[in-house]
């Protein structure tokens, strides 16, 4: 029986592994039990962050020698999702998911499915055929957690690419139209394109609501459980599926709610009670210790507001307003959970609705 | 018997007085009632932020013109504390406070007092001339307010000067020495020595303790009810002590406490609940509704740690510390509030402990 | 016989207005000679500088009591053009543009000529409609100045509108569509629709090639003599062409030459010489001091290309783009001329070509 | 004899190694000559900038794979200097230093002489220990190059090490005083104490006005060709010395002016001339593409003067003045040179005169 495993690493420097190196030296975890590595950098976050490539290097060439396989290789089997911006008082760090073999149990627990789509072509990306590959690989990522059930599925993280100018004059080369000719606008279009086929096979959006023109323009078609995060290092989509399945073991669920703005304290306490904490106030330590991992989208919303009060955070040329976002939902969540490790990534097109976004909690259950 | 009242309106750039006019031409409050104007302005709240000024000059313009007065007159008749920085999700807004005469009254009610320290040379910013000064004006304006325990004091605001490059030069021709030749840091040493001074008025610290050296440098000696912006138009202290007095009329009530770091969110309960709030999450609206004001004193910690977890907002050369730790803060009081309009201002030398800052609530009571 | 006069100012901070009265008090200009206030102001140039209406404000407050006019009247009466952003070594200063009568002259010598459009609707913005307005507009401020040969005229200034929230609003409250909903694109749109207008009027572009698609989209359409400046204070375009004209007196000339790119150091070469300055390298101090004003506009090219090598101006999420360039073209100017007192703008659209832009010079003829 | 060969190979990214493999691929430069590689990487040059790690761990895993040994032998191995910062129009780009044994030649040439000190303890950094060690490694250096005049020294680069809040803790445990508490101060201490010894082993300055205090605070002591670069990556210096000396081959010749201010035009012009090119203004292409390498080091005047205008990078709280400074001095020198691939680095403590700094050019002789 699977048992879905994640450790919070603390890092001292996006390529700090140091900390996945004790896991695995104590035996804590075996190098080939890992299938995924989310992690928070200290980069911006937008277009010129170099912490995320930074950490990936480190960490595949940390697995590399661990498993006797090349970095190449260790990226081709390992999700890795670097997601840059610590804004405020959040705090680097890695979550390491492992899924290991063990006793059997009843009921449900933490669940993980990985799934990679094939290469896009640029043109491809930020446009129908991202939405729908991706949609067929959250059903692969389903079927490898042993997640039969869309209702049991509660966070779906996607890695997904974005355009350069290299990869716009390749396809314009072979005749082809790319969305954007912008790289940080084509962030935000493959990371919508890739909500909206999360939001497909989760069953949360109809199908024939969807073409080209909808992806970064209809904000009311999103997915209440997806998470997306561009980055350049790869041209295919990479599906990291969490849920509680049926047949997997040990302590850990996994709860979501969806933020409807970046202020929405109590969605986060929503997804606490689900998972039996006290919502009083923030967590007290004990309970505190027990939660494993939050993770959770921020976003400015479009019309300049957030409960009627007006955001500086996109007419501000010296922050981009992704990075305010993080810190204010960092903020929220920190009050609630009473850390500041937590995984608050920025840009969530069609990912909950304007101006929110999902939020999802792991934690051990009591007993 | 007097009031103080207290108006909270939004602002859609930093030279709008569209709100006070309309607060005066409906006849809500008068001119010539005006103690003082707080406002929470979209500059980086740093060095070169002009924001600042601006409301200033606008603010002058408008009273100037309602009161006969020329613009400088309004200024040295009420104290215009302008904070830079609304970073993450906070709101531009002024806090316009009042005072008016009233129906006598039993028990105490919020309470307003101002007082003006003369001007400092530039040698005695950040240093104990500034200290002394700032406690003797605290003493006056608490009498202005008819506080006389201080713990019925909750709430200190400083507006303080800061060294300019021209500032430094004149005292040298006159054989004195500055306190630091850095105007950033000459913003920290003019708060610093505000809030000590603030501490010594309020019995929170001993003044045998206190000379030139501790300023900047002994974090544990702080007030927990001194707020300090420094600004570039004054060469005095401004100082505004709120709290709660026998003989004042009105439903507002101003409770205190103090965070102890970035992420206290409880703190912020406690002051709700010394107003009779729930304290079970998130005020809801018609609670939010009834508060009038938050006032927050933000910073990182000078360890670099948020409960035993790295932050970096010290090591950020993109954007500076304060802005971060404004957004954190903000997040953490809108999570409280559930409203974005909250005056959190950065710097808070001496203002709490390291890392973190005193918190003050002022709402209306029921009934 | 109508003489320009040209004063350049330091400015210490945006609002200083002390050299503009020590200009008045000494008799050297009448306030009612001055007909333009160019001022390059401390602030980030893009969406959220308030520099520029705080030294707007400070501008229209010091004339009016010199005028015997309102505020707003001056605003009326005299173009104030602010442009944000004195990056790298640039230092904030003004260039105050006076008309005198004075005595017959041979020859031409400089001139200048203002003309106002009337305001724009929200949905003229960045349209033909704003391109056509402003070729009237500057065939007015020629005649004003006497300029009836185009090859005379070497720099048209353009003060211009862009779209808020609020103005995108009201115009989709009529049915009316803007071009854009980005504030910070519209100020793009703005400037280019602008350019191309002075284009037109200075027969540099043919209009049968303009229609709305063209505007922001065409680089091979340019104007090699305008210079063009976006802000929220008003909703019409100011124009203020520079050129030598028969009839005009005084030692000052004006020459231009259009940057290949942002490092066309010859470019501003041959300005100089068209002036007769010696081109060996930066000229000598006394030459330097016979230099009134440089204007010359700035853009990072579009590919990301200066002569064949990458440049990372459009992709910094940290640094806006337009501000990089103008630091750049500070640097290559301050090399030509030995002074950092240079008004260097940013946003080049249909001004010059890609990557490049404008360049003029005043200066006082020997002799 | 040896020749100093030295490569300009533009990067698409801080990692972006296949430039260095195709030199070494088409046997351009053998793997095993290369003795250090200069790279200008495009993060802010500051505290948290990762372009330069980044850098480090592809360069040194890319050479571990050519020699046949691990990344952190290469370290120990090849002087490897990241110099983050590419503001303005500056191009990211590596310099590739080797020595190749060859024919025997008359004259002098460009030669590289290399020498490391040991590790320093955290107390040693910005203090006279640091001084001292650099001082000898200079020595080192130039007998490692058969420089044996001072005079035939034109550029001497330190990679030197900065303080970390571990590093601080370390050394107070052992109840060592470090020379600051400050990282970002820390960087410039130790670069300028960097500075301080080479200017010792250059003759440049008297020993006897050395002590600890002078270190950051004596802007009249300097070297004129030296140029420091403080990282994070080691604790020790790594010294490269590049002259002319007797004895070296090939078509490579080294001169260097020193830069009084920011816009010293003239001395980049002096060192071209020195290398016998036209100084009518900008380089021709042709004579451009004899030049191989311009290196020169930027900073903000502590006075916030340019030749008695005031600039304003010591008071941006956006952008980090170091920043500012190299977008002005790369766009001074690419009106010199005609190119943006240029390797201009920011923080020149004891480095010229303040606001100004060393600048060497390499050219290929013609003929």
């Amino acid at each position: 029986m699977p048992e879905c495993l994640v450790f919070r690493v603390p890092t001292r420097h996006p390529a700090d592994v140091l900390g996945l190196d004790a896991l695995i030296e104590s035996g804590t975890v075996a190098p080939d039990e890992i299938v995924a590595v989310f992690g928070k950098t200290e980069g911006n976050g937008c277009v010129n962050d170099f912490t995320r490539p930074l950490a990936v290097m480190a960490l595949e060439n940390a697995l590399a020698a661990r498993l006797g396989l090349s970095p190449a290789e260790v990226g081709a089997r390992v999700a890795l999702v670097m997601s840059g911006g610590t804004e405020g008082g959040l705090s680097p760090h890695l979550l390491i998911l492992a899924r290991r073999e063990g006793p059997a149990a009843e009921g449900r627990a933490l669940a993980v499915g990985t799934a990679f789509t094939d290469d896009f072509l640029p043109e491809e990306i930020g446009r129908m055929a991202q939405v729908r590959a991706t949609e067929a690989a959250v059903a692969r990522a389903m079927a490898a957690a042993g997640l039969t059930d869309v209702a049991d599925v509660h966070f779906v993280q996607v890695k997904c690419p974005l355009l350069t100018s290299a990869r716009i004059q390749e396809a314009a080369a072979r005749g082809a139209r790319v969305a954007t000719h912008d790289t940080y606008a084509s962030m935000g279009l493959s990371r919508g394109a890739s909500a909206l086929g999360i939001g497909l096979a989760l069953a949360e959006i109809d199908g024939s609501a969807l073409d080209d023109t909808v992806i970064g323009a209809r904000t009311d078609l999103y997915s209440g459980r997806a998470s997306a995060s561009a980055g350049i290092e790869l041209m295919r989509n990479e599906v990291i599926v969490l849920g509680n399945a049926p047949g997997w073991s040990g302590p850990l669920r996994i709860a979501h709610r969806v933020m409807r703005d970046g202020i929405d304290f109590s969605a986060i306490q929503g997804a606490l009670a689900d998972l039996g904490f006290p919502v009083a106030g923030q967590l007290p330590p004990e309970a505190a210790a027990r939660v494993v991992a939050l993770l959770a989208k921020a976003e400015p919303s479009g019309n300049g507001l957030i409960r009627g009060r007006r955001h500086i955070m996109n007419d501000d040329s010296d922050i981009n307003a992704t990075r305010h976002a993080r810190a204010l939902v960092g903020g929220v969540a920190a009050a609630a959970i009473g850390r500041t490790d937590l995984f608050v990534s920025g840009g969530a097109e069609h990912q909950g609705p304007d101006g929110g976004g999902p939020v999802a909690v792991i934690a051990a259950m009591e007993g």
